[in-house]
């Protein structure tokens, strides 16, 4: 089933709200197995909503839009919608009493007479009850088997609509056995976006039914791998073997998947051998401190940490050398491995992480870029450190610098501490 | 002008990914005078993209893009768009050197073979310059004007590349004289919209052409005032005017306008005055330490910090008292006072700022609900403590503990350090 989104709305349009909408509508139905072949937007005129679903209606047959249901003016959806089909507003008198009561209900007083639009719904129209707001929803379809699911724009109003009804009464216009997509994810850090393409090329090619999309970000890249096809085991069992493919290929730099958080893992793999963390931080000045505590229930890993922002800090509090700063300069390995140690032995943890680097914008020199960072990690007394060139401006390089710093945690608990990826370059 | 936006990408599509990019351009180009009248997203597929486009193309003969011009295989914006002007493509020697020299320079060493056809470009293109990343951004026109501008999918390089070249090219094709949208964003924080909106009701109301938005945020509640009309005179006018009307009501809780970052102004304030920063953190875990040295040359001020995030590191870092911790337990007042006195004086700083609190979602009691902070801002051994419940989830609370804090910083700058607003309720 290929289905076009239709988002109503001038905040939409002009940019002062984000659409959440889409995105999660998009989520859902891929789930499902149908396909969204185009979104559009268009801002709160009659004309332009007709337009835009008249010609989404007319490519595919199946629209769902979202928001413009409301009671103020500006809510068009209905009436717009109602004319593609043909349908003049008639008052559903089982809404008018649902709102009554709700009003009543919620605000001890009469529905206002700006709401009772509410009420109006075009001829021969389903309604999709709205157990989260006081708009329902509408489907309409003709006799061509041509329809559009109207949902609110509040996302918890529509999330909720998706879930009790639409999705159920779209599972029934499914295809038996239909085509269904897949989808896994897996996280990759310490490793640039070109160097992954160069080590897997486009595994997905020539393999129908399966794409690979790099997703760089401040984690690092993302590999989703996407399987759609039917029936739905072959779509599961191709998307395990692409997957596993790119395990054999990369796999030292896969830390996670889906949605999972490198500190987060860290922190696990931390309690289970009951350790204990310490951190040390110049350039990130509490980033890494902040990612770890973000973990619910980290207070068991993390004792606490240095924000050594001033070289003399980082004397005085971690016991760095000032002659090593003299003699390398605050971004280098024997300054990192101090921190690194200093924190360790200052908050008595089992572990201790340094993290030294220039994030710019300003600071760097040829022999040391913008983005050159130092991190180490000390393993009750062992010590590993790594030099790396990150990307990105002074927010992506400090966050990258931390997101670093955990994989390398990552790497010490794997035995498997020599510098690849990008990070050893430069 | 009416234009069009299409944003391109599997990603967006199928909602792995929230598109950000389209507001971004349509506040911009809003605030041009350009009318945005529809905006659709297609998949990463040279023919959906092309129809999108064309479609687009023939509505408004005005079209920019978003996506898909990065080096991997899944990028074809340009052939796509290419072919609904009828051009080939071919290699842009300029842009070919410009990458070989980033990447020599950036990473120290070749481009990849997988980088190259980001040098390849449609026939007679125009180029437009990306000074945040390697793709750069395309602009096609025909000999009826009708034009198509591409521009990178990753925000901060769109985002760059639309305030370098895009606006300037597009104001110089605007009719003079022609209606505007000015709007102008006043940041408040430490007061709740419902008291704000207490305060304000609706200032624009029954004043045409001007409209009153509450944007809250974790950074407070930013209120927008957007004033559209002509002449753009009139519209500036307006907006000043409106601008006075709510610093006389609520002027106490605003800290900034646009996208000022109060981290930002208080660094710019400590440095008017000489004055030096250290914190000490439990809840925040090295978030305030963080967006303190988030700002390029907050090395000026900002010593250090101790991330207090166990109670024994409170004592022996920061000497808090055991007896203070027992009785208080560790959010409380006399414990906040402490850390911030202790920060001050271990760092010998001016200024010292302690935070402490219930980030959740577990350790809520009663009397001490999840959200309950305590912080604590010693200016020269002045000190002055708040206590606040704050709303949210975990990672909401502690943001908003931060933002509280630096709200403090500023009240005590300004001598107004009586509780006000939410952070005084509980």
């Amino acid at each position: 089933m290929n289905i076009e989104i239709v988002t109503i709305g001038d905040e939409l349009l002009l940019g002062f709200t984000i659409d959440t909408n889409a995105a999660h509508l998009a989520r859902e139905l891929a789930a499902l197995g149908v396909r969204i072949v185009r979104r559009a937007t268009c801002g709160d005129d009659a004309d332009a909503i007709a337009a835009a679903v008249r010609e989404a209606l007319e490519r595919t047959g199946a629209v769902i839009t979202t928001g413009g249901l409301g009671p103020t003016a500006d809510d068009m959806t209905k009436p717009a919608i109602g004319s593609i089909f043909g349908r003049g507003m008639v008052l559903d008198p089982d809404i008018l009493v649902a709102l009554e009561a709700r009003w009543l209900k919620r605000f001890g007083h009469e529905l206002p007479a700006s709401n009772r639009q509410q009420a109006m719904v075009p001829e021969r129209a389903t309604i999709l009850a709205n157990r989260h707001g006081s708009a329902p929803g509408i489907w309409l379809e003709d006799d061509r088997q041509r329809w559009v699911a109207m949902l609110p724009g509040v996302p918890r109003e529509m999330r909720g609509m998706l879930a009790d009804t639409l999705i159920p009464q779209l599972r029934e216009r499914l295809p038996v056995g239909g085509s269904v997509v897949r989808s896994k994810t897996l996280r990759t850090a310490n490793i640039a976006e070109s160097a992954l393409a160069d080590k897997l090329g486009d595994l997905a090619r020539g393999v129908d039914g399966l794409s690979l999309a790099y997703l760089p970000g401040n984690d690092g890249v993302d590999l989703r791998l996407t399987s759609h096809g039917r029936p739905a085991r072959d779509t599961e069992q191709r998307l395990t073997a692409a997957a596993q493919r790119v395990r054999e290929k990369v796999g030292r730099f896969i830390y996670g998947e889906g949605d999972d958080d490198l500190a987060a893992l860290m922190l696990a793999e931390c309690a289970a051998r009951n350790a204990t963390i310490a951190v040390a931080e110049s350039c990130t000045g509490g980033l890494l401190g902040m990612r770890l505590t973000a973990v619910p229930g980290s207070s068991r890993v993390v004792q606490g940490g240095t924000i050594a922002y001033a070289n003399a800090v980082k004397v005085r509090e971690l016991g760095v050398a000032q002659s090593d700063l003299d003699a390398h300069g605050a971004v280098s390995e024997p300054v990192a491995r101090a921190m690194a140690t200093g924190a360790r032995l200052r908050f008595g943890t089992t572990i201790g992480i340094g993290i030294t680097g220039i994030a710019g914008p300003d600071g760097g020199t040829p022999e040391k870029p913008v983005g050159t960072v130092w991190v180490a990690v000390d393993m009750d007394g062992e010590v590993h450190a790594v030099r790396a060139v990150l990307p990105g401006d002074r927010s992506e390089i400090r966050y990258r610098a931390a997101q670093l710093a955990l994989d390398r945690l990552r790497r010490a608990f794997e035995h498997d501490v020599d510098a690849t990826g990008w990070t050893a370059r430069g």
